[in-house]
């Protein structure tokens, strides 16, 4: 009997368990992780600890249980430490330290990502925070319960930066954004973090951009964060929220090769270096359908995409992962800011001639009560017309991330922006206009190259 | 001086002659149109009739003044009465019905629909409304501000039907809901008008399915809808919602061919059998993009795009109509309820072996706030896993609308149902799950097709 060994127990790893599983009533499946928590969904961390989810244990994706009635086997608490590819196996530490083999057939690998360690000092230090494992939350959130820390310094300007803010705000705390660019969300345009700092600094966040960090300290109890040209900011709490790096020890020891990146490298197929090992979710590589290259965009989406298409090709599939689009959506203060594609930076250092226009419409028709504003940017590609990438603001109810999805979805197969008014969308007045924002933004795109 | 002229103050209409002027500084051009206000949008009838749109008069997509500022001639309260392709000649007559002529190099026929009139009698009856003009609006909403009606009686089971009984409920009306066939929404599969029935019901709206209407009498000074089997439903009121059909007198009198539908018939560049006529919205055939033949779906949206591009044509274009796939929404008793493709019946008639499946999921994740469910029905092709179509029902604030256009983007590009779960969808738990819902339909088809 084959037997199909899943290291990880989050998005990419159960993603494939399942897949595998739902084609191959009868290979032997394992999903070994080394938490107590399969399937949590880190993406919610931020409303527990806003105060908005109360119970972290309801971020599971899936219970364990759930995860083995598809007649997979478990082993939580259970750390991968070595593998060795020639005879097939992996050595696995349970809670008590103790190395066990584990033979395998065909092998996924979807170890994730770590927290990015800034090369400054004070990363240790009490009261410093990162947050990344459903640990890591459970931990903050105790310090949020049992400290009732009132001032907090965040370090970073990504979605996680931004969702702590205001979910600490949320919580009561004071709350620094420490930046090291001139705006948060460095991966998109200018326009929307600047739309994104405007609201954020409404709501009472306190901004410092272009903000390079040398360390942390403590001065008396409290963690200060110390930076150049004498900025210094002192707190009772510090997350540090710089990004993420892959988990690829585990993949190095088996010999495999990294891409550029630092993640695993992976074909089409997300099959590895080493035959009938396969990489999925934060731990590999992307392949970004635009760009057409490989690169490093950890995203649970794409996590859950490329662990069903692994657990497929572990079965004995042959299906190639479709690419990332870099497709993101986040809740900020009412607000929802969603990208898809590359922004004009992106575009143009791929080699594209990157055009865009900025629209606001509003998302139904005005006459229908409760109309509001949507900001909407669309970039395309002044030589070929091809559609290249949106962002988008709008109130959260205002359908922000699925319109984006639209724009996704138009990506994927290569759409011209004149397209856009090809489609037949949807149209009732408390829903859209006969033409949608995006396809105003298009009109408009269009019209401008006609001038 | 080219001159077009433009017939039709409607969305098509007004569409394509701002389209025109946007690629044509130079051209002369005429809107001409038989009412008093120009681009209104209907489909805003039922909330202004409801209350939820306090004056009528902002249901205009665009005010004449500002059709006009486009440097573009409008002739309001002019009905075109006659046209000679020969001569380019359009008769049209003023407010006074003085016949005048006008000249064209170009045409276009924007004449839209009209309401479809039963052929049993009491249709001229006082108190027996229809609703597809601002007037017609304009005058019930009269009736219903200065006579104040108890009961109504709704004859029909499409969108306006199920939109005027939830605005006539809201204006405290009794209402009655008068079904040919078992279920509202006939053009659906059976199962979502099942759910519309029950939200119908629970709002308070009584139903008369597979009831054949004979006629309308007039009881004492009240309407009685009379039909077979005895049945018999007095009203104050009675709306007879039964469809629209094309407006093609004048089309007629210029020899254009007509579709085997009775709307115009038309080439891909929407250009009528008469060469330098063109013709777009309800009063035109639309090519059903799935279907590869022509349909008469008289749809705002699709009046727009229509219009749009007979405009472009108009000036020297040529720009094929890419189809419809008979997207719509509506908004009723606070949900939403769209569609898009083909149903099982229609995918059955056209040659495809069509296979759904219905799932029910939160329309985001759980353990964040307000999540509510979404029912989804999906169909796709057995033979080829081409997606045909998909319908999906959701509370309003849960991006039905949007949610169905991705469907429609994915259809329009010929998608496999596979395929869904190949695009780069955003999530954030506040908006999706990591699979959006469509994508864990699609993964359902996908999985009961392995079976």
């Amino acid at each position: 009997m084959p037997h199909i060994l899943i290291i990880g127990g989050s998005d990419a790893g159960v993603s494939a368990a399942l897949r595998a599983r739902e084609l191959d009533h009868r290979t032997e499946i394992t999903l070994v992780y080394a938490d107590e928590h399969p399937n949590f969904s880190v993406c919610g961390l931020p409303y527990y600890l806003g105060g908005e989810v109360a119970d972290w244990r309801s971020l599971a994706h899936r219970s364990a249980a759930e995860i083995a009635s598809h007649n997979l086997e478990l082993l939580s608490g259970h750390r991968a430490t070595a593998i060795d590819p020639v005879r097939r196996e992996v050595e696995v530490r349970g809670p008590a330290g103790h190395p066990q083999t584990l033979r395998y057939d065909k092998l996924v690998l979807g170890t994730g990502s770590r927290p990015r360690r800034p090369d400054w000092p004070g990363l240790e230090l009490p009261r410093v925070h990162f947050l990344h494992t459903p640990g890591d939350g459970i931990r903050l959130g105790r310090v949020l319960d049992e400290v009732r820390p009132r001032r907090a310094a965040i370090i970073g300007g990504g979605y996680i930066a931004l969702e702590m803010a205001e979910a600490l705000l949320r919580r009561g705390l004071e709350v620094s954004l420490i930046l090291r660019g001139r705006m948060p969300l460095a991966s998109t345009d200018a326009e929307l973090g600047e739309i994104l700092a405007k609201h954020s600094l409404a709501a009472g966040v306190q901004i410092f951009p272009q903000t390079r960090v040398k360390g942390i300290k403590i001065k008396g109890e409290r963690p200060t964060v110390v930076g150049e040209d004498g900025f210094t900011a002192t707190a009772d709490l510090v997350l540090v929220a710089a990004g993420v790096v892959p988990a690829t020890e585990l993949a190095a020891s088996a010999g495999l090769t990294l891409g550029a990146s630092g993640a695993i490298q992976v074909n089409r197929r997300l099959e590895s270096s080493v035959p009938g090992i396969w990489a999925a979710g934060d731990v590999a590589e992307s392949y970004h359908r635009l760009l057409q290259q490989a690169v490093f965009l950890p995203l649970g989406t794409t996590a859950h995409r490329q662990g069903r298409i692994a657990g497929e090709n572990a079965v004995g599939g042959n299906r190639e992962y479709p690419g990332t689009l870099g497709t993101q959506v986040m809740k900020l203060f009412g607000f929802g800011a969603a990208r898809t594609g590359v922004g004009e930076d992106e575009a143009r250092a791929a080699g594209f001639q990157p055009r865009s226009v900025t629209i606001t419409a509003p998302d139904h028709k005005a006459y229908y009560p409760g109309a509001r504003e949507l900001w909407l940017r669309l970039t395309g590609d002044d030589r070929t017309g091809r559609l290249l990438g949106a962002q988008l603001l709008g109130p959260a109810t205002a359908a922000v991330a699925k319109r984006i999805d639209i724009l996704a979805t138009a990506l994927y197969q290569n759409l011209l922006v004149e397209e856009l008014n090809d489609l037949d969308l949807a149209y009732a007045p408390p829903f859209s206009s006969p033409w949608d924002p995006i396809q105003m933004a298009a009109q408009a795109w269009v019209a401008a190259g006609e001038r």
